[in-house]
C-alpha cells in the first residue's frame, strides 16, 4: 500500500486482514476492507457468488489474492478473486458494435497490452441493412431475440477464437466493454428499441447498468461482467462518447474538434470546459449525403487517385495493389480533388468536356467519367464516375462542411483557425487524405498538422475503460457537460449549404490553400 | 405527491413523465426521476430484468404504475412495477428461522396486514439437532447445499400453501425477509459456516447482500428479493437485532431489557442512546445451563403446575388440556416455584423429605418427584422431576439470573429497578410464568407491570422490515451502537453464579416480594 503507481489498473494484489479473537468482523467484511483500503474509496461491491465460498478460499490463499475489479457510474465491484499465484493473464475484451462491422480487441487487464483483434460483419445485416430495418424487424415477434442472438452468437465465436489463438479460452475473459450507437446498443442487450425511430425518440435506456455478462448470453468467466457506454439520447450513441474519452477531448486546454465519418458525420467540438456534438441525420436536405460516401474497401478497390495537372494523366492505386474492381470513399475523395484541380470539373462539380476530352462518355444520357477502361479493370468493365455519382459526392462534402461550419461557427462561435486539433475518426477517416479533402472543401484549410487521424475511436475508448478506473467517472462527466444540438435545417442552413456546393466553396478565401485552376 | 402519509410503505403509485421532443431522457431515467421523487431520495436502482420491455409497459400503463420497493443498507431498489391497476394483493414473507423451529408469516405490502401464519419444524433436525452438528454435516462434501435445500424446500411448500389459503400463489409474494442465528443465516443463504465455530469464531458474512431469492432457490415472484438479517458476530445473529427493532429498544427514553430465551439466553438492555448485548454460550460451567429448560410444548405437556402451600395438593394444567405427557420449561420453573414456596425443596434446590413425603421416590437412587403417579399419566408411566433434572434447573435460572446481574449492573452500572421495561421474547418466553420465574429467583424481582412478553421478536422484526423502509437503517444504526459483550466466565461470575444457585438466591433482599416459606 506504500507507493503507488498514479494509473493502476483493475488487476489488484490484496491482502486481506487475518481473522482474530475479539474482532467480530467477518471475511466479507475484511475484505471488503482490504479492497477499499487498495483502492481508497468507500464501497466495494461484494458479488453475491463469490460469498459463500470465501472462508475456505481465503484460508486456502493465506489471505492473499487477485482482485480483478471495475468501476461503474455507482461505485467498484470486484469482478472475481483469484488466488494470488494466478498466473494466466486476466482477460478483457473491448467490442466497436458497428451497425456495419464490429470489432473486437482482446485486451491484458493487467498491463493493457492488446493481445488480438478481429473484425467481422454484424450479422444483424442479413436481417437489416441498416438501423431502420434492424429496428423495425426487432419489433416482430421474437425479432429482438432474433437479432441480440445473431450478434451475441458472433462475438462469442470471435471472443474465443481470439482467446484461442493466445492459447487461453473465453472464461480467461472478465469484463467486455462495449460500444456502439443507440440503437445497436439496444439490440446488443436485448432491450426494446422501436421508441428510438419513433416520434419523440426516446431511448429505452440511456446509462446501462453494468450486467453479468450470462445475462445477455455473453459466454465468458462464469460472473463476469458487461457494460456498454451510455448514450445520450437516440442519436447519440455510446461510440460517440468512447471517441472522445479515446481522443481526452475532454482534457484538452485548447477547443479541438474529432469528426466521425460512418453512417453518419458525427461531429464533436470543445476542451475541458465545455463540449458540443451534433450527430445523425441532417434533415431531408442531407438525406444519405455524408453516408453514400463511405463504401466499403476490399482487395482491388481504388482507394487513392492522382491526376497530374498539365498532362491530365491519371494513376489510381488499388488496395493489395490488385487490378481495380471499384472505387472507395477515400479514393471518390482524391478523385474529385484531382479532378477539380487539373480542372476536369468546374466549381460546380461538373464535368467539363474541354478538359476531360475522350475520358468523358455518356453511355445512359448520363456524362460519366472513365477512371479505368475495361482492358484494365479486374471486373472487364470501365470503371467510371457518372455525373450521379459525383453530384452526391459534392452533396456529401458540402453537407460535411456545412454541418462543420455549423458547429464550429454558428454554435461555439469558433473559427476553424481556432482548432488546434482536426481529430479525424473512423475506419473511413483513417484513409481520407486531408489534402485532397481540403482541395474540394470538405474539410476546412487548416494547416495539415493540425489533422489526426484516430483510427476506430470507438473500440479505443471501449478498450480505455477495460484499463482505465477513471474512464467511467470522464464518461458521465462528459454526459453532463456536453451539449447536444439538433442540426436545425432553415434557410440560414440551405443558403451555407448551397455555398458549400461548390468547388472548394463560393468563397474562395475560405481555401487559400487550394491551388487556382 | 402533494400529501404523504408519514410511514408509507414499499408499494407506491407512480406517475412516469411522459416523453417529448427536445428531451433526451430515456424511459429508463424517467422511471428513475419518477421513483426518486416519489421516494425523497438520491438512486433508486432499478433491475435488469424490468429494463428491455420498460417502453411497451410504460406505453400500455399510460406512464402510470404500481412500483414495489425494497430498502436496503445501500439503497432503493425497484423489485417490479406492476400495471397501475394491479388489484391481487403483494405479498411479503418473513421467516423466523430458528434452529429448531421455523415459522413464516405473509404480509400484505400494501396494507401491513397479516394474511398467515405457519409454523414447521426445522427439516435440518434430521440432520443434526443443534448447530454444532449442523456445521459439521455442513462441511462433509454437498453437506451445505443439502442442509440449505433441506430449508429451502420447506419454507418453498409453506409459502406455497399460506398463499394458496388466501386464494393467491407464491408469484405473488414480492420479498422474502428473514432473521436466524448466524449459523442458520449461513445455512440457509448456502454460505460456508465452519469458521462459525471454529476459533477465532469468524462468520463468512455479517451483512448479508439482498439478492434475487432464485439465487438460493426460493420459489416466488420471479425478480424477488431474499433479504436475511444482518449479524453481529458469531454468537449474535440477526434473529436477535429483528428482536431489537421489534422492541423499539433503539428508541425508548429510559433503559429497557429484551432477553430471549431460546437455544441461548440473549440479552440486549439500553436505550436511545445505547445499547448493550450478550449472547450465546456463558462458558462451560453453563453448558446448556439455560438451553436445558426448553422443551418443546405440544399436546400434553404440562405447561403449568401450582401447589397449595397448605395442603400440598399438585394441580397441572396441559396444553390442550390432554393427559399429561411430559412437563416444558415453562412448566418446570412453575414446579420448581411451587415446590420451593410449599417447603418441597430447600434453599439450595433439594427436595425436602420431610414435606415431599411420599411423591418422594428414588427408583434409580436419585431422587425423584412424582408429579404425576401412573394412573393419571397419558403415557402409562409416572411423570417425574429427578433431583438431576432439578439441578439442571437450578443451574438453568442461576445462569439466567447471573448473566443479567451481569449485562444490567457489572456492564451497564444499573439496578434491575432502572429498567422501565423487561421484555421477555422468543416462545418459550411467551409461557413463562413471571411470578413463578421471579419466586425460584430466575428473572429479577421487579413490578410486574414491567414485564411484557414480546412472542415471537425475530419474526415480529423480519415482518416489520417488509413494511416499514426505515427499518434498515435502524437496523444497521444498531449494529453502529452496539456493545457486544462475551461473558467472562472470571472468578467473580462465577462467584454470582454460586449466589444465584440458590431459591430465589443467596441474598434474600433482593426478592422482598417472594414469600418466605
Amino acid at each position: 500500500m506504500s507507493s503507488r503507481a498514479p494509473h493502476q489498473g483493475y488487476v489488484r494484489e490484496i491482502e486481506i486482514g487475518q481473522p482474530m479473537l475479539g474482532n467480530n468482523l467477518s471475511d466479507g467484511q475484511r475484505l471488503e476492507m482490504a479492497l477499499t483500503q487498495e483502492l481508497d474509496t468507500d464501497h466495494v461491491h461484494v458479488p453475491w457468488h463469490l460469498v459463500p465460498s470465501l472462508p475456505s478460499r481465503l484460508r486456502q490463499w493465506g489471505f492473499r489474492a487477485k482482485a480483478v475489479l471495475f468501476k461503474d457510474r455507482r461505485s467498484w465491484r470486484l469482478v472475481d478473486l483469484l488466488p494470488p499465484d494466478h498466473e494466466t493473464p486476466l482477460l478483457g475484451a473491448a467490442v466497436d458494435i458497428g451497425t456495419t462491422r464490429i470489432v473486437i480487441r482482446l485486451v491484458n487487464l493487467e498491463t493493457g497490452e492488446t493481445l488480438g483483434e478481429t473484425g467481422l460483419d454484424n450479422p444483424q445485416a442479413t436481417i437489416g441493412p441498416d438501423v431502420l430495418a434492424r429496428i423495425h424487424h426487432s419489433n416482430k415477434p421474437g425479432g429482438l431475440k432474433e437479432l441480440q442472438e445473431l450478434v451475441i452468437a458472433s462475438v462469442n465465436r470471435d471472443l474465443e477464437m481470439l482467446c484461442r489463438e493466445q492459447g487461453l479460452a473465453a472464461h480467461d475473459i472478465f469484463i467486455v466493454s462495449g460500444a456502439g450507437n443507440t440503437a445497436m446498443t439496444h439490440l446488443f442487450l436485448g432491450i426494446e428499441a422501436f421508441e428510438i425511430i419513433r416520434e419523440p425518440y426516446i431511448p429505452c435506456v440511456n446509462i446501462p447498468d453494468t450486467i453479468p455478462a450470462s445475462r445477455i448470453g455473453l459466454d465468458i468467466r462464469p460472473g463476469g461482467l458487461v457494460f456498454l457506454f451510455p448514450n445520450i439520447g437516440s442519436y447519440f450513441g455510446g461510440d460517440l462518447l468512447a471517441g472522445i474519452i479515446y481522443s481526452d477531448l475532454d482534457k484538452k486546454d485548447e477547443p479541438c474538434l474529432v469528426v466521425d465519418v460512418g453512417t453518419n458525420a458525427e461531429i464533436v467540438v470543445g476542451c475541458r470546459d465545455w463540449l458540443i456534438a451534433c450527430a445523425g441525420a441532417a434533415g431531408p436536405a442531407l438525406e444519405g449525403g455524408v453516408s453514400k460516401m463511405g463504401m466499403t474497401a476490399g482487395p482491388g478497390v481504388i482507394d487513392r487517385v492522382s491526376i497530374d495537372p498539365v498532362t491530365r494523366q491519371v494513376e489510381v492505386h488499388t488496395i493489395e495493389e490488385q487490378p481495380p474492381v471499384g472505387i472507395c470513399g477515400s479514393g471518390m475523395i482524391d478523385l474529385a480533388a484531382a479532378l477539380f484541380l487539373s480542372g476536369m470539373i468546374d466549381i460546380r462539380g461538373k464535368f467539363v468536356p474541354e478538359t476531360c476530352k475522350d475520358r468523358l462518355t455518356e453511355p445512359d444520357e448520363i456524362p460519366a467519367f472513365v477512371l479505368v477502361p475495361a482492358e484494365e479493370s479486374g471486373t472487364g468493365k470501365p470503371i467510371c464516375l457518372t455525373q450521379v455519382d459525383l453530384n452526391s459526392l459534392t452533396s456529401s462534402k458540402a453537407a460535411m462542411y456545412t454541418i462543420l461550419e455549423v458547429i464550429v461557427k454558428n454554435t461555439s462561435g469558433l473559427e476553424f483557425g481556432d482548432l488546434e486539433k482536426f481529430y479525424v475518426a473512423g475506419t473511413f477517416g483513417s484513409f481520407i487524405n486531408p489534402e485532397s479533402a481540403i482541395s474540394i472543401g470538405m474539410l476546412p484549410d487548416l494547416d495539415r498538422s493540425a489533422f489526426e487521424v484516430l483510427g476506430n475511436s470507438s473500440l479505443g475508448g471501449a478498450a480505455l475503460m477495460l484499463t482505465d478506473p477513471s474512464a467511467f467517472d470522464r464518461v458521465m462527466a462528459i454526459r453532463e457537460t456536453i451539449t447536444y444540438i439538433e442540426l436545425n435545417v432553415n434557410q440560414e442552413f440551405m443558403n451555407m449549404f448551397s455555398g458549400a456546393k461548390f468547388y472548394p466553396h463560393t468563397d474562395r478565401a475560405r481555401f487559400p490553400s487550394v491551388p487556382e485552376v
